[in-house]
């Protein structure tokens, strides 16, 4: 019987990583899944991320502190800047960009693969915030695809990374509805920038909008339990 | 006046990025320093960090704590793996290696940069290093100079980002002339692997060696205290 080849997975805990997550599992990839602890807001997303990682069955769910905090710059990480409820605004990058932040992530997951003896990496970033983080557009995946070749002692030993970003062109309708074919049980994710300890959503935030918007969309039920 | 432009300069604690610090400095930067704890074996170094970046008068010196010792797979990293004695072989990648660290450090350095408006990044790589880590050799560096450009907001918005390596092709002697031709105090920085907590080197490790060698074929005295 072969092995199945490894992958890590980025999952925050939200609805995008947990669709991404159960895409990688059904292209035959053995998961390792990687959160950060990075002083976001939404430390209830992490909860979030160890129930879908849990009932995913990856092998393993490593979550790695890290000082983003330290450096500010975001709403998601600084108390001093709001939140938006205004709605997302075509072509400007939202106060919610957190600086270098997938540049970040998929480092630590290229290190932590390369001691897996992985390869591919998948990140669920998608269209929706494509329209705003730089660091979600497909040239900037290609970009770190080429990077990780050059990064590392399996790049530079002729093996090629693969960095799956499955959901770049999807609208969050569907997402959810790809997730849902595939089982992904909604009700553990969280996608509220300003969610409950319990994990239960503003349902104003920009965040929750989207979300709402998507399951509207595509006639699935939302299961988000609002404060 | 002309205000000087900011530059975020990665400080080991090192002889390399010792001299870094000092050739941004001469260029006209406002330098701020970033040293990361990232469960390395070497914890003076940290030490060594705080002293050059002191004596140096950057404008900020800040630390992150990184889980980079969660991941595993380098000497510098696991208790499990020996640091190497037996001297630095070419065109194998030492076990020295820290899985995809300057990714992640340079990533962590385009995210601070960015809050603080900079977008010039200094790192000590340098040619020796280049005979066995992937991620010091010319073609990586210039490769994350083009991911800056893609990932970040300033980059989107038409600037450049510039990713400075200034040792890369000096040998280790070259480096030494350099640094105190610029008047850097080599007593204050740390190379060993396996240095203790006074900062006090062990005289055989291949970074001890390199760094006596250096010394030697220059001809300048070196201050470095061993065990």
């Amino acid at each position: 019987m072969l092995t199945k080849p490894r992958a890590v997975v980025l999952v925050s805990g939200g609805l995008d990583s947990a669709t991404t997550l159960a895409i990688a599992k059904d292209q035959g990839y053995q998961c390792f899944a990687l959160s950060f602890d990075y002083g976001q807001r939404h430390v209830s997303e992490l909860e979030a991320a160890g129930r879908v990682a849990d009932s995913m069955g990856v092998v393993e769910h490593k979550t790695i502190h890290l000082g983003l905090g330290d450096i500010g710059g975001s709403a998601l990480t600084e108390e001093a800047i709001d939140v938006p409820k205004d709605g997302v605004e075509s072509n400007v990058i939202p106060v919610t960009y957190v600086p270098a932040r997938n540049t970040v992530f998929l480092s630590l997951a290229l290190g932590w693969a390369e001691v897996l003896g992985a390869q591919d990496i998948f990140i669920g970033v998608n269209a929706v915030d494509y329209s705003g983080y730089p660091d979600c557009r497909p040239e900037f995946i290609a970009q770190f695809e080429k990077l990780a070749n050059l990064a590392t002692k399996v790049g530079v030993e002729g093996s090629d990374w693969h960095i799956h970003a499955p959901l770049i062109e999807l609208s969050k309708a569907d997402i959810i509805l790809r997730g849902t074919e595939l089982g992904v049980d909604y009700s553990q994710t969280v996608s509220c920038y300003e969610a409950d300890i319990k994990g239960r959503a503003c349902g104003v935030c920009d965040s929750c909008r989207l979300r709402a918007e998507g399951f509207a969309s595509c006639n699935v039920q939302d299961p988000t339990i609002y404060k």
